[in-house]
């Protein structure tokens, strides 16, 4: 069944510059303190932000069962838990509302003075309260280039790896929107000499191109959620920059896994882009050999055609470090959905799930400066002519993403974070 | 200075049956539904539980700073963010309120009718809304025990275990307070023969004696905790069993660490005991050697003496399979949250963190099935005459801890959790 908001067709009377990430045909959800200082949901238009708060207050949402709140919140979370039906009913409303024939909020010049608000007068929040974060390690490519930095060329990969799509959870109090700077990270690194501990300012600091997703209320504790149902408790998409002190880790993450090397934050871009928006872009992932057992097998396009890229500013210059695509991912987030909640694990609405580094099959593909510096070995020149094995102070990481045919192209916008220099130093 | 609340000569006007967790001294806190389903924030003295929120309707508080539903809320995030000073005043006050000699609640029967419940018409809910759930791992004996079973027992412990704390970031999500069920969990396991993994019910399903401790906003996002002031944002502790699927874990935790064999569930009592509570059982942990870093350094006593046993109901008899004690814990709470910290990791209200397996230096010690059957080896014998590697369906595991000494016994009362069959078995 077609969604109305993807027609491709469909045009709107607010102005959206040549390129924008947000045309009609996007329609993505975010919260923001408005010029009033009030924290409303809302979503973008070009460079308009669209308060939901106000426009459901004045009634264009009559005919959606919705409470009379659900928008002047300071997240998205119950809005979500409404689930897809809800979602789909909104989105559909909003698009026919800007389109530009549609006059009812067109020539209301007083419904749209407290209704829009240009990008530069708002601040953007942290869309969700995000209730539990996992990461992935879903990229073969990415998790092939680790192994064989870090273990053994000739079995890069380890055994689990094409059988299931390995994750672990994540510290979610540390994920920050796009424009909070993070400070690099105190901590113990491996011995040297002496046979005590290093400590100080992490001097590996990195970043991690990943899109993560968010998720609705999707089962009860003790009940899987079958692999060819997945896809309907995702809400959508961001982008997110999974922050990394290589290392912390290196000395920290065994036998547990990785802990104080990524809790000291992480990045996501503060729209979320719906699933729906992104259904034009489906793609098929990489194939699957050997084949997944049952519960993860799904037929059909499960992937998305989703371009990134990787941004490194500096005072002086700004450079682009990495292209990948999300299509690279070798397993789906219906097959991770999937994997996550086999064993019964409860899966909430607000709940974020990254992918884990995206990178692709060439040498400008590579998601992290780990693997674009080859672990330091090869520097990066920035486009300033300095070099870059991994992350400077004052640095700005950017990442970028969007999809493209020949009818629109939709976007996330970015997420960007500037990396300060150590507490004290 | 002396907290009234833990005067030893204190008693009180309500009936507190002999060798009970909650004298006077305790006053724990919790969250319940009432006998008329209405969820309010309370404490335990004896077999009574207390509705707060009912004694600050009536006044009983006024003397505190205290919003007006500060316990009419179905968490104690709230209250826990208050501080420190706030938990003091209230529940010196409870203890003022309830002390034999007051008459201020004790001859008023209208007030009783709202404020008094008896345990048997009450449910107890989850306390806190778990914002991050981290798990250490900080027994000596545990880590040695399973890096001797599993890896060399020439150096069980990896070399960073002497240094730092280590812990990994659980799910919160499946945080389940006594009394609900846990049902076996399925998921993929190690390949046999034909190299393909196995699938299906957990064959190795396992409990973990573990404490946990609850926290309070402790710091700004990139700001370390000092490990000397770390106690003050430690709010109480429970009891917690970190339920876990040996064979899932085994096969899924390389190289990022336990997943899906320990999301499916893990289980708390209900009450949390007061920091301000256990005080008179602080004591010594375990010499330290490596001295630690700087950041981890700390004199005095930072542990507790809290008695520890567990024991394995079935339908025909009762067992204790373990007693432990907290204080055999290498790392202390304050070490574990300062080095939590270190890289700027921002911690909130409700956040939880647990101990890790707390095993002892006794074979009748040891802190889960996995160490008391040696891996499967040395089957347990209950009294009822069957046998016992690991868990069983229709098994009720029961963690107990307690304080004691010549002045009274504070408790935490128990966290009890059935094993169901899985889905479909």
């Amino acid at each position: 069944m077609p969604i109305p908001a993807n027609d491709p067709t469909k045009k709107t009377w607010l102005p959206v510059p040549e390129n924008s990430d947000f045309p009609i045909q996007n329609i993505p959800f975010g919260v923001f303190l408005t010029r009033d200082d009030i924290i409303t949901i809302g979503t973008r238009i070009g460079d308009h932000a669209i308060d939901l708060g106000a426009l459901h207050q004045l009634g264009y949402f009559k005919d959606i069962p919705l409470t009379d709140d659900i928008f002047l919140q300071d997240t998205l979370n119950d809005f979500i838990s409404d689930g897809q039906k809800t979602w789909r009913a909104v989105r559909n409303r909003i698009s026919e509302i800007f389109e530009v024939s549609n006059e009812e909020l067109k020539n209301r010049e007083d419904h749209k003075e407290v209704v829009l608000f240009s990008m530069d007068e708002i601040e953007m929040q942290l869309p969700v309260q995000i209730g539990d974060y996992t990461d992935f390690y879903s990229s073969k490519e990415h998790a092939t280039n680790v192994g064989t930095m870090f273990r053994d060329p000739d079995n890069a990969l380890l055994p689990n790896w094409l059988h299931l799509p390995v994750g672990y959870h994540g510290r979610s109090s540390t994920i920050i929107p796009s424009g909070t700077p993070v400070r690099r990270p105190k901590g113990q690194t491996s011995p040297k000499e002496n046979g005590k501990p290093g400590f100080g300012p992490s001097k590996l600091v990195d970043f991690e191109l990943e899109m993560a997703f968010i998720t609705t209320d999707a089962n009860a504790l003790g009940e899987p959620i079958p692999v060819n149902e997945a896809e309907d408790y995702i809400f959508g998409m961001v982008l997110f920059n999974d922050w990394s002190a290589r290392d912390i880790q290196k000395w920290e993450y065994v036998p547990l896994g990785p802990f104080l090397a990524k809790s000291f934050a992480s990045s996501i871009s503060p729209w979320i882009v719906t699933l729906d928006a992104l259904e034009p872009y489906r793609t098929e992932s990489p194939k699957q050999n050997p084949e997944p057992l049952p519960y993860l097998k799904l037929s059909g396009n499960h992937s998305f055609d989703i371009q990134l890229e990787v941004d490194i500013k500096t005072e002086a210059s700004s450079t682009t470090v990495s292209k990948s695509n999300f299509k690279y991912m070798y397993w789906t987030m219906a097959q991770q959905l999937a994997h996550h909640t086999i064993n019964g694990c409860k899966v909430n609405s607000g709940d974020m799930m990254g992918s884990g580094t995206i990178s692709g099959p060439n040498p400008d593909s590579l998601g992290s400066m780990l693997e674009l510096s080859w672990a330091g070995k090869n520097p990066v020149t920035l486009n300033d002519g300095s070099q870059r094995t991994f992350i400077e102070d004052n640095d700005t990481v950017i990442l970028r993403g969007f999809c493209k045919n020949s009818n629109y192209r939709i976007g996330f916008g970015e997420v960007s974070t500037k990396l300060l220099p150590s507490l004290g130093s």
